[in-house]
């Protein structure tokens, strides 16, 4: 983060480390009154791209959920950093982190444990808190989720949420009851994320806690979106291939990448192109934005394809931030919660004409198999019902079939199977959903708008400092000032801001100070417009029949006066 | 809740038990598309009122906060509740729940553990889940944070935050200088709080993750608040003192409440009145809403007076719920802050004019000091500090004082201390802040509106439900639905939808099943308007030159036509 913005961030409410009477809570940031109408107003306009502009729903899940679903969703298991300890003064260090800073490698975060220990020994490097080396140091798998535990005694151990998509997969038997099963649908929800990340970077890059809006999109395999309605749009892609190559980012559409081969989901291609036209409302500078693909990898244990937009938050265009990751989930975690719980998550999808579909079943004769096998009936009915989907010829050539049953073979007569093959018509099937998703990290979003927003000028002589905010995001449309703190000037201006707040508008109102400093206050957090309420306004000054004010415009400096009773629908 | 609210809020969509697929985890809500936007919609009537309203700001921090915070804020010793568990079956339980289930007791949240086991014994109480005999178990404390591990292995502990209040008061050092250090000034903030309940009961009215607006007032002592701004406003009030004598509620102005000495504090007595008007606003029933005065022994260890807005959510006003509590918490916790860490918490209050002041300090001479008395001379300096301020005459009066140090006491000359006492002119002082913390559960709202809102009626013969919600919380402005799916009507409805969308209209489309069943679906999802597009839309119909719509009311369930070119502004 630049200096500057870090400088202006603390002066002026944008965000800071929480806690800092306590020596601040590394990875956790509070966003001040000014970031956080910021932050707000970048929700909004995501739910009016992403919610209502589609259609979509939008939930509010739990943050803390059960062992069970991540369990399911694999997080458990693979929701991992590697780290490694410091054996002289004991600080934890992310391994793939090591030796990207000290090696020619650019990625290191797919590569197993091992190659890092390796790594590490090879290329001498030392623990950045205190120089040991550390060299034959292990480096483990740390989960990133942090614990807790539901409830007392009996407690069961809770996760905070890595992403706020569980929370959608796992009711999405309850969802789709919602859409009434029709697919595609969308379901959509900004809320808290967590990642207890082994060190966290200095701003907003790289947290513990964050806010998050993500989209799980529901398809049907061949389900096509309206490419259509994105033609319009200019992406600039960075493909694998391009990056393996070492080429630069292409230009293209969303409906070239499909067409190019270079984007396969029509899906991911279709919310590039969303997402490209909401970065450019929020402010964020589209030739400092790319897409980039994953490479192979890089990709979530949950994602067989995957991009990134990034946004340039350096000053030379080195340092990119992933701000949003468009995933091609497949249905892996459909068919995980499928798997791992009782509920039902497929959707029923009509053939478009009846289909003759060939059945095969079992339906054995337990009360020969029941004494037979004793325990072991239940398990040979499942080898059975396995046995005759695979290979149903066993069933029709020979009079008896071998299963395995504990320690050899054993052989069943076909006829105490009831073995059947039939073809039923059928109007449609159960099939599990795929799911496309846009996740999108808010507060990496502010970061970057802001990154791209702060410039800075010369007015009168002296250096000023501005946030060019679009008025989609700023922290308010309109400032209204009194020219000074008397002569009734400060009534008749509390005046004005009520008429403008009646009209809707988000209205800031300052009367302390000299009124260059309260320009300059503003600039810097980005309003676009002052309204300064001043003698003309009062009606005294005699050259003018009109009441007037001055409209003031933060990117030009420009001052022009309007009449008062003009004033709220112009702005409007 | 009703089993009617219950079966609605499934079939609908409005909240379900998070997880179901996992057996649901208890104390966890999961808002559906239809409950999620009036829950939104809600939270923005109250930024209305209590952020943009007021004047005030809004921040948001971190859910996860670090121990130091809460060991300052009294949280880790002191909330907790009294747990039991069965030797039994081992399920854990509530002891204040259990003495007021089973026996006359009202309130027993306030009793120490000893006397809930007394009233166990005595009352021969069973446990709820197996029937075991409690006398003789012990009763303990619990404390109701969730904790967890923030980092890896130098791994400190956090709270996941119990009310969001503690994240505005540890930063108000910052928070001061963007309020230019004049109070009074508001912060607002709006976000998760969490509560490890022992055993959460069914419905949104005790769950163990909610979303919560709480707004910190900040005062000085004598500062008072614009009571005139809500002399319209009528309460129904039911002091400490009224429960004692067993009144019912009484109504009244806030002004009254403050002249006739029922509520202390004006502030107090002004946010009541400002909460009045936000619950009519969202659909709370006047009629099922009082504020009651917390006793004594109800109050938290941080407040010293506290009110609560309850609504009644039973059918017979007798199930009373806590949805505000409107807490005077004096300097509680800016002091605790201001104690516990290294920064400055108070605020400079100027003087009306300079007050000469007398100040008194002891400046010793450590020369002297040091060899005397060695380690102990660290201390004894703090002594002389405090003697002076106690007693300065025993350094005016005699030639040495005498001070404890560690076995016994020992006299130090007079003038080794550097005792001086002189008048000053000062032009102001540091003071710690008031806080006056009116605290919203906007989940328990959200339970309330729609308990308030639910009704049934008789339509065509046959029974309907619907939600009167007021338009500012319905899921919706208006539904646009086609009459039939054919003959390009849903074409025509979708472009009228989109007109009215584009005229800043939230708006609900749909065009699947018979015109009846989508009403009846409206009506129970509370959108309070149905625009149909039919034949008459069109202009096919002979007997009329317009194009018009019928524009059905979700109350009255009354249609009238009206022209599609009035629609937009008539609906707006």
């Amino acid at each position: 983060m630049s200096q500057s913005l870090r400088e202006l961030a603390k002066r002026r409410g944008l965000f800071f480390i929480s806690q800092g009477s306590y020596g601040g809570s590394a990875g956790f940031y509070t966003f001040g009154p000014v970031g956080n109408e910021v932050k707000n107003n970048i929700v909004e306009e995501w739910r009016d791209v992403f919610v209502r502009g589609l259609g979509n729903m939008e939930i509010d899940a739990p943050t803390v959920m059960k062992e069970d679903v991540f369990q399911a969703s694999g997080h458990v298991d693979t929701f991992d950093d590697m780290i490694l300890e410091c054996p002289n003064c004991g600080r934890s260090h992310r391994g793939d982190h090591l030796v990207e800073d000290e090696t020619e490698l650019e990625e290191a975060e797919g590569l197993p444990t091992e190659k890092i220990e390796e790594l590490v020994e090879e290329n001498d490097i030392g623990c950045p808190s205190c120089g040991e080396a550390l060299a034959g140091v292990e480096v483990s798998e740390f989960n990133l989720m942090f614990d807790t535990d539901i409830g007392p005694g009996d407690s069961e151990t809770g996760y905070l949420r890595p992403e706020t998509a569980q929370g959608i997969f796992v009711d999405f038997p309850r969802l789709k009851q919602y859409a009434r099963n029709q697919l595609p649908f969308g379901v959509a929800q900004v809320g808290r994320g967590y990642r207890n990340e082994i060190s966290p970077r200095g701003g907003l890059s790289r947290v513990r806690e964050f806010t998050m809006a993500e989209l799980e999109q529901f398809i049907l395999e061949g389900q096509k979106p309206e490419l259509s309605e994105v033609e319009d749009v200019t992406l600039r892609i960075l493909s694998r291939e391009m990056q393996e190559n070492g080429e630069t980012p292409a230009d293209m559409t969303p409906v070239e990448a499909v067409e190019d081969g270079v984007v396969e989901s029509e899906w991911i291609a279709y919310f590039l192109g969303r997402a490209q036209t909401f970065y450019e409302r929020i402010g964020i500078h589209p030739g400092r934005l790319r897409f980039r693909q994953h490479q192979a990898d890089e990709l979530s244990h949950y994602a067989s394809d995957c991009w990134d937009a990034e946004t340039d938050v350096g000053s030379e265009g080195r340092d990119w931030l992933e701000v949003t990751g468009f995933a091609f989930r497949g249905c892996y975690d459909l068919k995980k919660h499928h798997e791992h719980s009782e509920s039902d998550y497929t959707v029923f999808r009509e053939f478009d004409e009846p289909r003759e579909v060939e059945e095969i079943s079992v339906d054995p004769d337990m009360s020969w198999l029941g004494p037979e096998l004793g325990d072991g009936a239940e398990k040979a009915v499942e080898r059975l019902q396995e046995l005759a989907e695979s290979e149903p010829e066993r069933f029709e050539k020979q009079s008896s079939v071998e299963i395995e049953n504990g320690s050899g073979t054993m052989g069943i007569p076909v006829d105490k199977t009831g073995f059947s093959r039939e073809t039923v018509e059928k109007n449609g099937e159960h099939v599990l959903p795929q799911v496309v998703e846009p996740s999108f990290g808010i507060g990496r979003l502010v970061y970057s708008v802001l990154t791209h927003s702060l410039d800075t000028d010369e007015v009168d002589g002296e250096e000023r400092t501005l946030l060019r905010l679009p008025s989609e995001v700023a922290p308010a449309d309109v400032a209204v000032l009194p020219l000074m703190d008397r002569d009734g000037l400060t009534d008749r201006a509390r005046e004005v801001a009520s008429t403008l707040r009646n009209k809707g508008l988000e209205v800031r109102f300052d009367s302390s100070g000299s009124i260059g400093r309260r320009y300059r206050r503003m600039d810097e957090i980005g309003v676009p417009l002052c309204v300064t309420v001043d003698y003309g306004t009062l009606g005294e000054e005699e050259e003018t029949e009109k009441n007037t004010v001055t409209l003031r415009d933060r990117d030009t400096t420009e001052q022009e006066r309007t009449d008062i009773s003009e004033l709220a629908d112009r702005l409007a």
